[in-house]
């Protein structure tokens, strides 16, 4: 990691201070500081854009796939850089660490092979006699300048959710990456540097949250994506004309049927991944776990018993799995929630306390529905097992909740998987494992409370432009 | 047209009273008496349509086709009472409203069509080897209960757009037409309480603006589709978490090149019919003309002529052209309007007074780029001239506009056709015709202040639906 | 059923003899005779289609779905009579008959309903540099004449699938049907003469086949799409340039797995009816049974019972499920594989005689795997049971077959679901019902010996029509 | 280029012999010595390549990518010496020759970007009550191992498209290059020996015409997909119960229409390029050109003017345009119908003269419609230059042909643009340039006599694999 960042403005490198510290989540010592940018800085960004709108709509298919390319490469030889910066700043254990560096190229290398395929449609039009010698076409257009918000947890990957897609639309963009872990966005804002994108086509701006009005409220800009929290649903409301995409999280809810006596130790080592990886903070994380009843001692046991021997501690360690939470207030906050559940008669099977920044492994039982730790999204490391005795209840159960991001069903039974496609009110259905599975081209994105509109390459592309069509009448 | 017309509270007919009045927007006389719903009927609605959306999700396509097979049965027997209800209400010529039924019938015949081929992708997640052993399945779910607010202009096929595909994708509606024509929606209320729709699944109520709130606010609702002025972006900011789709018109332009002296009587013909056809109360009327400078003087000599001859007065007689604005108020906005481009220049070629809510076809030329009845919606008999020099810089005449719906480009220059498709910032680009072009499978909707999304059954039907992933683990 | 049919040649109907005799295959008598085309009448056909390729390709999408249109309106007034003429003319029993005119309607609706919908692609070229300012487009144009050949167990809708899309597609055609059932196609032809297609667009000729070569050879024609038996390869050596399409028949099975105890009395109610509907003249017709062994006898004891039970007899009376087999040649030649079977060691559960025409419904176990009656198609009323211990063996033995159109599977379990999808080596695999399901919409066709291409309305207008680039170099 | 060359059988590089002469087409010397593959061999390949089919089918669509990658990234460290190699085994200008190599990489790349895009459809089957409770999925599985056969003119793309969709698709293969040019495929072979493909997936057999047998009629192999003359359409007989794909060139035309008077020039230089380039012998070379009368004149003089300027001579050297045919008696049999259309009355504009394998840039008018060198596929240094009066009559003229592959038309007319598309019998019609633009995504392929089916990844992909349909009817 570098002792200096620069912030990125039309392109260009820019160290006007240094006044971002970013931490270490581990140590909470100072790791790098960062230049921050300034209200004039963020209206010469999106004027920039502005200006990029017309040569970026210029700048040919083969040539966005040349700086898609150009950054799968260079993320390919920087990939222990990056993981090792994402594993400082983040306090992501190191090798879910490297595991984000793949999927950033993945995600990287899914843009550069859609990118030539933007292409449209020939309608026939002529449906009824009034029509007659009337053709139709469409192709999609660049939305124009967009703005792109992202949040603290997957620093690299969910910025090339945004950031890939708007090249391979063809979108200049300003982004604002958490200025907690402003690091990996900027890396990339260097990668990109190193290519032929038009003057002004990207700026990344790492400010902080209270200075960020523009980026929603700018008439200019043409479309808001933001990933984080609930807060996004109030951005929506100021986003003026702007088409909102929301990826908002969840408490993402798993179902294990009573058919899986016989791979129980898979399940369990799934649910541990799922409940704890990254400290449970990312929005697809296991939260809720509803276990048929035949099994539920069993699997609690095991569940259990393996959370217990998780090694927590410095996330830059290679056996570590269990990291720090993003800052102590998080943890505070989650901690809170625990007790608060405690009082109301939950059980704390193992975990439930906390040092710093860092909080146990925590698994819980007999948790009322309406504690927070239950309904709302824990965004950390605690997992809720409750047992069911019908499945459909369990559907219902799931559905009990004001989110809609992704559920996980363990069952082999194929009418309960078809039900469990039916019924899960949920952007996603995850058959066989749990909810916390992404794959970097699928369509990713929540109902409800967890957001508007989807992910995954080709779904942003389609966001990020905009139907025209042309009609030819013969003459 | 009935004495009285109930309005439909979850599919069935209520007159608690007669307390909107509908008048003969010609005559300016009574025509007939509407209910009134009151904001507990609408709270009744909502609730019903809430209720709805699991029947609705279950009512499978085929019986969504059957239910819209019956609308175009019993709208072609009903064809010639809805034109005379239309003729009166909104004060359309018979002749329009006659064609405004095609399409109505067509619209719901396109949305039968469709309604059995809502489907999804088999998807490869296997893109990496971490995702080997997945697969991913798409379909389609109904978003459930929707808002839909239609305007005046079209009260039958602005209302088909709305209501048919939310059958075809599977969704219960609450629908408020336009207050000043709500007969076409009550008869299409009254078709689909032939059908077995499931209960709850549809209210119409034509509330006024005042009382419309719930309709944008209430959270329950899951999409707002407004077709209408300006004001839809306010109605945006205030939709909560709802998708929102708006239609709010533009001022249409359509340029006239060089090469269209052998065929200028047509043109002309199109340009008289784009600008003036109900009034040239239409979100894609035919408002600036821009022509080549080299027949500028023979178009507008033709054009003027022509628009002189046009037969304007009662609606409900064969050969009017021109009926009545949709009020006293809109016709009075409207020549203030001419008024103010006169005082700063602008010629009258022809037109341009007021009797009532009868406004003249009027052509002006010389109109100032900032007066309003260039730069904003005139929605109403009025057509700009305006020579230009140079193709490129007609484009950027019609792109000099906050507004982008369609344009129309008569043209039959190849190169010019493929550049007006790539630089017209507009939905749509009509070649050899007018903007006015609409046919009802294509995709419809503007940019910039014209809107936000596309109509077209298939693309309404996108929008009221949400993709649902599944993913399947192999054991 | 009418006394004499004429053909139909170039749209119009022809009774130049009488020479052909349609039996009642149940009593044996003449039911009617229909008028025999020579080789005259064949060639001027032929010539007649192809000089109509013209009109029908300018023949608009919307013409085109009036004319399908037509053809479901008249189809339904007429069903009646349409399934009383299947009953007589095929020995169909009428509930089955009536089965048929429903599916022959449904495929009508449904080239209706796609007709309009035939569109094409703009695609990017600008790949690579040298590829820089090119713009690509793609439409489907009719293939031109094309040529039908028709089987007798399906009348009506193995005729629709091939003229419907051919309409839709804007193909002209000459049609050969079975020369035992050629009455159904001839009310087709009726229907369709009364509408405005283009003159030359179709005929409806039933000759022998002896004097079909023409329409397999004559290089005018540019598809040929054949359904019938395994001579359909030999047609396609002589086809010349023509695509060829095949439909051909084959053995399916059906795999019962042992989580099926619950719902055996289903299972079994299903099985009896894809083994002996239509006295198994069916190409998806269940033919071999493969039942997991924990649940063998039971299965085999209410199998046998139920088929015991079956009525056979007059397929005009209502309660008579299995009627005769298309003639007697037929009937003999199958009861002499019964017979070779059983000399081979098979065992007959229960039926194995025959008089005249009428088989019995028959089952046999323990059949040798080369017995003709296992490794060819049976096309009548022969079921074979046999035992499995393990699922993947089952799938290697419905795969031990030169054929492969469809395969059932009765199974609850998803990781055998996805199994039987990955490696059954079928055009089509039915999880939870037999392989004789059809839907008229869904892709249909078999790999191996049992053909080539999909069938089902949208895939039968894609080989009916072929792609035609544009490509446009911006000036 | 190496003094020998293996072949491949199942993936492995065999040199049992030296027995086939490759030689340097302009000097005729030796230029290097091939392993001449016997019918033992073929036998193998085949078997190998029918065991393939499972290890190929379970290779997933990342490690097919991977393959594929593997290719681009070898063939770009490789394209000096593979450029090197086309120029003496092809006699192709090594100007041509690098301009191949690199469309070899961008098909190689095209097909990586969509290996991991095979995917299917989720299809509603529910259109009618009968089919209430049932689910369609389709995917697309691999067809099995195939069979291609590749033309000496494009050594290495005209393989590429073959080869890079057969490893996409998942299909095992045995390619048969012409022995005259096996060379390129020989190279590609090395590099795919180099990837983990599954043993037996591919052989690369430079086996003469008259040992070709099995390619075509082997009965294990699914398809046959062929490139180059006429005797496709015998293969096509003989191929049993294969698919067919055949690509088999024609006499391409190019219209000039009256309004390219100010871009005579740049017109003049495509067609020099289109029907001289690699001395005219490819399927897309510009054969016909059909100009308006009214510029015939200045046309002709320009042309002829140019023509008479190309530099013959040896291929190696970077400033030869011309080089030699493929074989002297290639170049014999042209230089036959050259003289015979002189004797029938056609004028030689400039050369017709031959030495040895080196003909003459040669343009001919006043050529009878029914000359060899009008009517049939020059595939030589030769064009036809021919006024017209009238648009539409020039559009028959090109369609008086047998063949149907591409056509060009020099218009800026938009109407004429929609006819040409709309009236011109060919695969392709490209507007503003030559017939023979061709870029490797887009569908490429001819009607008529000029073959069957579609090139271009995407469709040959589709033609490499077939749709397995999986319904679940829900318990």
């Amino acid at each position: 990691m570098q002792k200096r960042y620069p912030y990125y403005l039309a392109n260009k490198p820019m160290q006007p201070n240094a006044d971002l510290e970013v931490r270490d989540k581990f140590s909470g010592r100072i790791a790098t500081r960062v230049a921050l940018p300034d209200d004039k800085a963020i209206e010469k960004a999106i004027a920039a854009a502005v200006k990029a709108e017309k040569p970026m709509r210029e700048f040919k298919p083969y040539q966005r796939q040349a700086v898609l390319n150009h950054c799968v490469k260079r993320m390919t030889e920087r990939s222990d850089e990056l993981a090792k910066a994402l594993c400082v700043e983040a306090g992501k254990p190191i090798h879910d660490a490297k595991g984000e560096v793949t999927r950033l190229i993945d995600t990287f290398r899914i843009a550069a092979e859609l990118a030539p395929q933007i292409g449209g449609e020939v309608i026939n039009l002529e449906i009824s006699e009034r029509a007659k010698g009337y053709r139709g076409f469409t192709k999609r257009m660049p939305l124009g300048a967009v703005s792109l918000i992202t949040p603290f947890n997957f620093p690299l990957n969910l910025v090339a959710h945004k950031v890939a897609p708007a090249i391979a639309a063809g979108c200049p963009f300003v982004l604002k990456p958490s200025e907690k872990t402003p690091v990996g966005a900027l890396i990339i804002g260097e990668v990109l540097a190193e290519t032929d994108l038009p003057k002004g086509a990207f700026s990344v701006l790492p400010v902080t949250g209270d200075k960020a009005a523009p980026f929603v409220e700018d008439e200019r800009l043409k479309l808001l994506s933001f990933t984080g929290g609930q807060i996004g649903w109030d951005l929506k409301a100021k986003a003026g004309r702007k088409k909102v995409v929301l990826e908002l999280g969840g408490n993402a809810a798993c179902i294990v049927d009573e058919d899986q006596t016989d791979r129980l130790d898979f399940v369990v080592d799934r649910l541990i991944f799922g409940a704890f990886y990254q400290s449970g903070q990312s929005c697809i994380g296991v939260q809720r776990i509803l276990v048929h009843e035949s099994i539920y001692d069993q699997l609690k046991r095991k569940f259990v018993a393996k959370t217990r021997k998780l090694k927590a501690g410095d996330p830059k360690k290679k056996d570590t799995f269990l990291g720090p939470m993003i800052t102590e207030d998080a943890a505070e906050r989650l901690h809170g929630w625990i007790n608060e559940a405690k009082e109301h008669g939950a059980k704390v099977l193992c975990g439930g306390k906390r040092d710093g920044s860092m909080l146990d492994a925590t698994v819980l039982e007999n948790v009322p529905h309406d504690a927070k730790v239950s309904c709302e999204e824990a965004f950390g490391p605690v997992a809720l097992l409750e047992p069911f005795s019908d499945f459909d209840k369990a559907i219902d159960r799931v559905n009990d909740s004001d989110y809609g991001l992704q559920a996980g069903v363990f069952t082999n039974d194929l009418t309960r998987t078809m039900r469990a496609w039916d019924r899960l009110e949920q952007g996603g259905v995850v058959i066989g494992d749990i909810p916390s599975f992404r794959v970097d081209n699928m369509p990713y994105g929540g109902i409800k409370r967890s957001g508007l509109g989807r992910e995954g390459i080709k779904y942003a592309m389609e966001d990020m432009s905009e139907l025209r069509l042309m009609v030819i009448r013969d003459a």
